[in-house]
């Protein structure tokens, strides 16, 4: 990504939300500025950063001046204005000099509440919206680059996946076999492990568990759901393996939740709804008995960061796009007994889906 | 902390937000949720959880389906009612119906701005002000066990400091030098190292400056800048080490800024701005003619995250509470040259500052 790439992201940008009636983009740290600019500042963010956009100024980033230098090393820098602010003095002022006062932005999602008040603050007539409620698909479809970079992460958790299977899992705690997946996504690449959910027996049940200090038995289903950052954008896999042989409900609840994934991924094509991949895997579940143990959606877009839009969920209307990437990740939880989850992430090809993760769908028995 | 030590917390909460004519308080994932609950989850948090706070109501927490029973799990979950909400469903649906509809509340400086967004467009005539805004002291003086903890972390990075006084430095890049000091902190108990600051030469003038490919040499000053959460209370030290002998200028510069961090100790008193500290420290590295190259606050508060208030910067005329704990770190900073900071964590004592940090200020020379 040159210079020149991050201005023609920041022009799009201006121009659809032009379409969409606002005046411009108000972009914090976090996968929104990484997109516009690659600047990834690593400090707590109670300093305001903030990149503005909008049709009638040149991209304008205002920035701490303690971090300025850090700024001033990132690749999308020779093309924006900046201006820093001191400790000790109010930073929505230069801000506001820079805005509309009556102006309608979108904000990053993940701005923090008290720059957005303090915006807000500072001029009272002005509007603002979440850039999901309102550019929902502003960083949704990727370029072939970004597919062939998701892919890396994908064949990188892929491996991370084919190393576990061979670890020993009866006797050790989750926490302990967490710790080996964490290693191995390293080892292939990742600079950055978001989890590792390793959730054996009752625990595979809670789908958010992370990970804890249980022992796993002989007997155990474990949920392994990994993922992280590798050359800046996300995997993010779950595989659901057994130790040693299952019993015919387990295999039983295995095969559901296999069904619905492969079935939902065929639903994949440029054009349907995106909440049609959601419907597709719930039928296959609730046809089976299991829909009130499916509790979440089925899922969510990955880029910079490994939750953020599309959303795979009912009320998500919005047809698939070529480019577009998600996980699709349905599960059964039958609480205090066990859990099966499976996930790929899929791209959106010109006529179907593509998966980015490619290791077996069989249910793996390990030791 | 019990069910019942976080029941006070919150009661406590209520009643200071009561006092300063607020409706309550709205606290999301991060340190303050944390204070209040002990419940700390690792979802990345598009979805919203939430707890509310006010005088009308028993605490009432509201949580997305899926985690649950990672809320459930929290020390202070048996002291609040829940409510969970599905995907697929609106989040602010069930929270406007909780909120008084023209009420005035605090919501945590890091809340999603996504998410305050939502609340103003369920709840029209709402008002909102951030935690710091409206709250400042929440947080910021700390029981006799929060001390404890706080000062078993400050320990924990001195004996990271000793232990990488001994390492290698010159012909080994920074991150090299950097990974070193992590596993140095890990090793002494911290289960999050957020920040590993190692800025040689050039590379020091930058305050915020994490660490690079760039080779240490002999002749380098060097920034080290590290901490981080050891049972979920923080530490965050700076020492600044040379490698090999330093020449007249470097000593000269290092002397200013361990007599300003020691004047600045000195003016710790119960009763005296929090913003005094920051002028006692700039007034000796102004006096010297280098207070153009002190480019920061003096520093922070600390507690259950690195930075939160009381900010001890020009502005906050606070007064200091005997159980604050905050940074003292000025630093000189050459650009292009190199910069010194030293940096302890200091609490307010009934008539003066007691350190939390205690390695030697002198300049330590490292190979």
């Amino acid at each position: 990504m040159t210079a020149k790439d991050f201005a023609r992201r920041m022009e799009a940008a201006v121009a659809q939300a032009a379409s969409a009636g606002l005046t411009g983009l108000l972009v914090t740290p976090g996968p929104d500025l990484a997109y516009f600019t690659g600047y990834k500042p690593t400090a707590i963010t109670e300093r305001l950063t903030l990149l503005i956009l909008d049709g009638d100024h040149d991209p304008h980033l205002i920035v701490p001046t303690l971090e300025r230098p850090d700024a001033a090393a990132a690749p999308g820098y020779s093309v924006v204005e900046t201006t820093d602010w001191a400790d000790g003095t109010d930073p929505y002022e230069p801000v506001s000099r820079l805005l509309d006062p009556a102006g309608h932005y979108a904000i990053s999602d993940n701005a923090w509440a008290m720059h957005l008040l303090g915006l807000q603050a500072a001029l009272p007539q002005s509007r603002y919206t979440s850039m999901t409620a309102s550019l929902p698909m502003l960083r949704a479809v990727k370029g072939p680059d970004e597919v062939a970079l998701l892919e890396a992460a994908g064949a990188a958790a892929d491996a991370a996946y084919e190393q576990i299977k061979g670890v020993r899992f009866a006797g050790r705690t989750e926490t302990q076999v967490g710790n080996d997946l964490a290693g191995f996504l390293r080892e292939h690449g990742h600079s950055q492990v978001d989890f590792t959910v390793v959730g054996s027996g009752p625990n595979g049940a809670n789908p958010h568990h992370e990970m804890g200090d249980r022992v796993i038995e002989e007997g155990d289903m474990v949920v392994l759901d990994f993922g992280g950052l590798k050359d800046g954008y996300g995997s993010d896999t779950t595989r659901t393996v057994h130790v040693g042989p299952p019993t015919p409900l387990e295999r039983d609840i295995f095969d559901i939740v296999r069904a619905a994934q492969q079935a939902a991924f065929e639903a994949v094509q440029p054009g349907v709804p995106c909440q049609e991949i959601d419907r597709v895997a719930r039928k296959v579940i609730t046809d089976a008995g299991y829909g009130e143990n499916f509790i979440h959606r089925v899922g969510h877009g990955i880029g910079l960061t490994t939750h953020e839009p599309p959303y795979m969920v009912e009320g998500e209307t919005r047809p698939m796009v070529p480019g577009m990437c998600f996980s699709i990740e349905p599960g059964i939880y039958l609480p205090d007994r066990f859990g099966v989850r499976i996930e790929d992430i899929v791209t959106v090809t010109e006529n179907a889906g593509r998966r980015l993760n490619n290791t077996s769908h069989d249910l793996h028995i390990v030791a």
